[in-house]
């Protein structure tokens, strides 16, 4: 775990919350891309070291409508940036974590990405992200 | 907003998820620290340039208590650096955001800090929190 890479933020308006975001960093997001295989629309900011990324499901089905259902607006997961992904899920899974994907998938702003279940992280949601060499 | 300084996440019992971000990061906590001010005990993890905050409450009144009991455990809330704490409290009360705190208070792990509503932030609960020079 090097830094926290990101921290996804749910939201029901993305334009309007990019406003709200873009007053509070004095700055605008610096990209939007929609992630279809999540049915998600996702805007990104940049803090320093660390990201926001905001987060707006595009289907009734995405996990992030499902999250919003339940618990309204706000912080939906931590992600840590990790060297090896791989690597990681096999430490994590042998310490006792379970992961949600026990191989690494594609996610939104070019990197390889896996969950880990929040029922064995206190009820938080923490994703693993490796960036994509180009 | 230099950076996320940390993110602060609510337990019930810190004992127990001290071990358990332990196994996370791969090494212990840096510090325990009590707020009394706050009802909360907390604990401090370092990874890279951020942090993570366990907060569990020691009075049935403090605010992690009331949040566990509506939410259930998770995360609390985000901390950003600052340079200048009242600098930025003035900027956004004038963009329109609404403070907690329209004046820096004393926090944990040597910090001034102070709150941002919620209800001006999309749900999320968002720290400022400048360091006190020695």
């Amino acid at each position: 775990m090097k830094k926290i890479e990101h921290i996804g933020i749910a939201v029901k308006d993305i334009e309007a919350s990019n406003g709200l975001f873009e007053s509070l960093f004095g700055k605008a997001h610096y990209k939007i891309e929609d992630v279809e295989s999540e049915g998600v629309k996702t805007s990104f900011f940049q803090c320093g070291p660390n990201k926001i990324e905001l987060l707006q499901a595009t289907k009734d089905d995405s996990p992030i409508a499902k999250f919003i259902e339940k618990k309204g607006e706000g912080i939906h997961h931590i992600a840590f940036a990790v060297d090896n992904i791989e690597e990681e899920i096999k430490r994590l899974t042998e310490d006792g974590f379970k992961m949600i994907h026990e191989k690494p998938k594609k996610g939104a702003d070019n990197k390889r990405i896996a969950f880990l279940h929040p029922k064995s992280t206190n009820g938080v949601l923490i994703e693993l992200c490796q960036d994509i060499k180009d």
